[in-house]
């Protein structure tokens, strides 16, 4: 039996006692892992250190190096954002829907858990604590498969959590960590229907295609993003400039950030020039439509393969349009359906934008950057979903929760 | 381009108006569909004639033909079925939740439609009509790709729905008939991400396995059911004999009708017997584990396989197991997480089984004949979900919307 078998049958069993434990039960498991974290902070930092050293060697560049590496302090926060999620309200139990049929049927809708995850991912180890406690928080057990950059750091951090869990009242063999770094591991998650209830996958576009595009296992797909602000005709001129700079600059490495503006003709003759000097100050460099071209010869000319890519980086197209349903068709071409912003003084296009455009999460007046579980306040998040099934945009504990209908009788038969 | 995309498209740009329609301009263009229905019952008459004459040519087995074809009376039902479709209520819109935050960004969580919906079925007519006006009422466009036996009967039901459709608000492009009956143009459909939002397979075991193994546009699974009745040791005999038989005999070829009965020893020995000669006087043919067959020698054995095998026909299996431990192993081992029911009058029995058996619905005290839409009040259903994400169990309207987040603010960005 491969190991991804044998892993994913060990948590399938362990999910059946998970689900059977009270909230109190799953909280006391978190807090022995928090706590497991920092007092056994020298063994996972020795482990981590194994990983940068490997990286290193094979010439990984500093600012992966980076993300992969932990520190005392990372850990310590990597810790309290498990205590974080212990804080959270549990899902699970509660009752959705309730009622009685004319036959004398009472009917129960509640939350379950979702019985076993697959979590697929990069680089960063701090994932692997998050996705486990949001998990295991929800009563459901995982298979955590992270990128072979990480495996000591990984199997070092899965050891230490694990030995809280047998403290606790969840079995250590609801988490589960793969370590064949080959990538027949992954495909062979991909197809464990029946051991695996969904897979999650966090990472780059590739690591999500392959998936989506392999998984017999129903999937939740995370993360694109080519986000746009469209600043209509009405905009105002200060608030466009705060919302565009911070939902291109801010943080652009990430998916809700912009990576298309779009300004009405009208605007873009009044304000494009000093909107163009403010991204260059900020070292962003622009492409552009033909006509922003001619409002601002500098900028290089953004081609339809632009407008489809997700830059992740200071780079920035500008379209401009002759009215609001040329930004509409724009942004059904080459959107993603993550998050969308208008700028608009006009109430009616505020609200035409955010009835039509088809995407998580539609923005009037403020920055794409805040499709995001904390800034919704759910706490954490698993990721950002950018499907329609099931939950979409910023997935918060339910979102790891399935339900079941709970029908008590006194002997009815269907006639 | 080929028919599948060629319509996916259309459909696709006719959702984008879907999308804008108020409830009363939907359920205008359902009525005019319902009355269209039996305004053109002739053509539609001549055009399944000429499917049952084919399907006769071709050796098609009565009982399928039967369920092919149309006549005055089940066509005034197909019609009557849209008309209740337009009385239930429109999920669409509804807020599922609105909160403010404290950077005073307004938020709220409004249902959407999944937009466009491909349909994979088999041989009956009448889910053309269903499945077209459940998708419109929820503001979907929809894909349908029904089974060659019915394809005269669908092309013209069809015809005359667009052609009700262009009296209406919705586009008759909501609405597409995949007429290539080649086994590719399903293959197509499967991977037709970005034109489809969802594919809802419903028919036969095998038409369900090749959607959920090959497709990678997200799957709404449906369908299969081996269902268990499982009689505890304090189960009384005359309510468990009710409901096992109406379980298995009442319509045994549909997902929730019992595959196989499970009897606690204690009540085996006192009441098996006297049951399995009701199940024969049902023509119901036993098949059963060691003891069953030393306590009524007559009947055949039951391999694994047997336990695995979904009849939908009047053959159960009977399998006596020494505790309810044993009974929720057996269903954790056979099940397919539809519907499972314990007949008992113990409550802490009860409880353990609908808390820790895993499927859609899980019963005390009543046939697992009762997951249905209708039963549940639901109304029209699109199918049973098998699958834990999106929706499980009984799928009513709200099965055919997603979400959408609606951020309205006064210039907010992010720090």
């Amino acid at each position: 039996m491969s190991e991804v078998i044998a892993k994913s049958k060990a948590a399938k069993e362990a999910a059946t006692v998970l689900n059977t434990l009270t909230t109190t039960q799953k909280n006391e498991a978190l807090l022995l892992m928090a706590d497991a974290l920092t007092s056994e902070q020298n063994r996972l930092l020795a482990a981590n250190a194994e990983d940068i050293e490997r990286g290193r060697a094979q010439g990984t560049s500093e600012s992966l190096l980076d993300r992969l590496k932990l520190t005392p302090q990372r850990l310590a926060a990597i810790a309290d954002a498990v205590r974080e999620i212990v804080e959270l309200p549990d899902p699970v139990g509660e009752v959705i829907a309730a009622f009685d049929r004319p036959n004398g049927l009472s009917i129960e809708q509640r939350r379950v858990p979702l019985g076993v995850i697959g979590i697929i991912y990069e680089a960063r180890p701090n994932v692997t604590v998050d996705a486990a406690s949001l998990c295991l928080k929800t009563g459901n057990a995982v298979v955590l498969r992270g990128g072979s950059a990480a495996l000591s750091s990984n199997r070092s951090i899965v050891a230490v959590l694990r030995e809280a869990l047998s403290r606790s009242a969840i079995p250590e063999d609801a988490l589960q960590l793969i370590e064949d770094s080959d990538r027949k591991s992954v495909d062979e998650m991909l197809k464990l229907n029946g051991l695996l209830d969904v897979i999650i996958p966090r990472g780059g576009a590739s690591l999500i295609q392959n998936v989506v595009q392999n998984a017999t296992v129903p999937v939740i797909e995370t993360g694109a993003g080519i986000c746009h602000t469209y600043v209509d005709e009405s905009g105002e001129y200060a608030m466009a400039e705060a919302i565009a700079l911070n939902a291109k600059v801010q943080r652009p490495s990430v998916c809700n950030s912009m990576e298309t503006l779009i300004l009405h003709e009208t605007f873009a003759r009044k304000h494009f020039a000093a909107l163009a000097d403010k991204f260059r100050e900020a070292d962003v460099a622009l492409k552009g439509c033909d006509l922003a071209r001619v409002l601002v010869p500098s900028i290089e000319s953004a081609s339809a393969e632009d407008y489809a890519t997700e830059y992740n980086d200071y780079i920035l197209n500008v379209k401009i349009v002759k009215d609001l349903d040329e930004a509409l068709i724009h942004i059904r071409r080459f959107g993603t359906q993550h998050s969308e912003c208008i700028v608009t003084e006009n109430s009616a296009n505020a609200e035409r934008f955010l009835q039509e455009v088809d995407a998580a999460a539609v923005y009037h007046n403020a920055s794409t950057r805040f499709t995001d579980g904390f800034e919704f306040g759910f706490g954490a998040e698993i990721g950002i979903s950018t499907q329609k099934l099931h939950s979409r945009g910023p997935m918060g504990l339910p979102a790891l929760t399935s339900t079941k209908y709970r029908i008590v009788g006194s002997g009815q038969i269907r006639t």
